[in-house]
């Protein structure tokens, strides 16, 4: 077998293509570590050093760094390791290296035995339930939360209850809260894990005695006492999960009854956009995409939501769009 | 968060990166799902057609090849999907990229968790031992197996018996007793999986009768009857789970008492490069030493194992360095 081996052969190559596969573990892991923080502030940090901090193994974390090297995010000099060209975009889009590589390696591990139809029934796919929470915390920071803030600003949400849905890790309910001082929250995720993160950081923030966390299907909600007072509902990256078309409707329609006082209901979720040429695939989208083509989760696009509204018993008061990476749009609905 | 969009920034920027991630799972299932097989024949072939032959989900076929064109490796039009400039040397890597990412992929995803040295201790990482017994049979034959069909002309086999130690899914017995229509194996392996593999392999070569499979750890082989008369030992890819040094010399000390008619041992592995730089890279060496550093597991280099031999109890005869991607030599040992 040849070996290609002239310098700078790690872009655009073969030998590039599995050199960023292993980085993109690294990258999940640096992140987790610490390390991207450490050299986004300092541009420079001693691997042997930051083992030793740490407590990690010393061959371990060298090599962690050499994969981030391969790949132009650092480069290294013996023990120390500065910040490269891929470093700032790779620090702003960590958390879709973490969905991949951490969250959803198992789905894509998988896939030549899922891919077959005659698999394809029961819990057929594994996910890493509480680190795609721990990824889609800081996702929803690069694409939603900007406008979501300007239109939780527009609601006057007061001293009412704001219920979110699918609340992962709880980041949502956290800033919430933190933006409403009077308001009271209500999580509700199908995730035990999720649902233990979202405990843990809310308690953390000091909010835990302003929030109930609720394990429940949202497909298959039922009443509940602390339901009665909830004004605003929120939706952030799962609205797909309720499709097929008629199931969606039905839950929309159900929402209205199980949160008899809800006001307003804020949808934000990504859209189908399958227009985007092969070679110009921007981070994130392949890897969202084949993931719910994979679990069977179809992707509404955005007139697919406007034109069920309705038929859900929602009057849809605007649409944000977004477009960041997978077709974000915000929907506001009363 | 700006997203970079122009064509071709899929290789050489951090785009590029996150999609050689998901491609990297894609090359793993297109093997195994035959699809690299069809395009390297017609170098071409209908997306639609292929899925529906195998059974396969429409939807994440199309995902699949759209991944491999997000590299280069495939371009699409339509449902046609045609091989491309990056084809070539994919289908002469594959068993890599699946080595990467379904063999050793879990043991990857746990980076920040197993890094931590007090996590380190008891089985601390899983990988998949069936799906690394199925690429290490295309590594094999790739790197080893054209040297290693020379050392065997030169041994005589005759009516012999050989004993393959860490025999995997048990291709070198199956092409070792093609060879050599006379002799008898024994494969040996730790991996109920692995074994399990060879043995389907091993009946569907109609040499199933041929060869006895032993499941056992070869730090602590004991003496079985039908050891007494293998005349060969050989044993490849698995050298380095011998070490460190003391117990490695202890294990081919016994090896001679375990095996007491051997006249050879041959040895094949990678042995330890750490001079290659960060950004030339060539396919395999990083996954692989991260791969090791991550289990903790030591790489001897070539002057470490020529300096056992004596303390083993073994007469070195030759060294074959075939040094293809990751130092890989043959030790011909008497
Ligand atoms: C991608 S995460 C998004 C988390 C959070 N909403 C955010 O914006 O960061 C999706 C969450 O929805 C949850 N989920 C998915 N389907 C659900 C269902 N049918 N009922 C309740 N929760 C669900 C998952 O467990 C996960 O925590
Ligand atoms: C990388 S594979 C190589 C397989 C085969 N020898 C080949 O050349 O393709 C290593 C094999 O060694 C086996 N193995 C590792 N450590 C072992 C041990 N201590 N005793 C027996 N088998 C072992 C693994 O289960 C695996 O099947």
């Amino acid at each position: 077998m040849p070996v290609n081996d002239e310098p700078g052969m790690a872009h655009g190559t073969v030998a590039g293509i599995f050199n960023s596969a292993v980085a993109a573990w690294a990258i999940g892991a640096a992140w987790e570590l610490g390390a991207l923080d450490e050299l986004n502030g300092a541009r420079k940090l001693d691997a042997e050093d930051f083992a030793e901090r740490l407590g990690l193994d010393p061959a371990s974390t060298a090599g962690m760094f050499r994969a981030l090297a391969s790949v132009g995010v650092v480069t290294r000099d013996g023990a120390t390791v500065t910040a490269s060209r891929n470093f700032d975009e790779v620090f702003r889009t960590r958390s879709f290296f973490h969905w991949l590589s951490r969250g959803s390696a198992e789905l894509f591990r998988q896939m030549p035995s899922i891919m077959r139809m005659e698999n394809r029934t029961g819990a057929f796919y594994r996910r890493d339930p509480a680190a795609i929470a721990f990824a889609c915390e800081e996702i929803d920071r690069v694409t939603y939360e900007p406008a979501f803030r300007a239109v939780l600003d527009g609601i006057d949400v007061g001293s009412g209850r704001i219920a979110d849905l699918g609340c992962g890790a709880g980041g949502r309910l956290r800033d919430m809260l933190a933006r409403c001082p009077r308001a009271r929250g209500i999580g509700v995720d199908i995730a035990p894990a999720a649902l233990a993160s979202a405990r843990a950081a809310l308690n953390e923030a000091g909010l835990g005695d302003r929030v109930d966390l609720v394990e429940d299907d949202v497909r298959a909600l039922a009443f509940r006492p602390e339901f009665a007072d909830v004004e605003v509902i929120t939706c952030f990256m799962m609205g797909h999960d309720l499709w097929p078309r008629a199931e969606c409707a039905a839950t929309l329609r159900r929402l209205r009854e199980v949160f008899p006082a809800a006001r307003r209901l804020v949808l934000g979720d990504a859209t189908s956009t399958r227009h985007v040429p092969d070679a110009a695939l921007p981070v994130f989208t392949l890897g969202f995409e084949l993931a719910h083509d994979l679990m069977g989760t179809f992707i509404p696009a955005r007139a697919d939501w406007e034109s069920l509204f309705g038929e859900g018993g929602w009057r849809l008061l605007r649409t944000h769009r977004l477009d960041i990476v997978v077709g974000e749009v915000i929907f506001e609905l009363a």
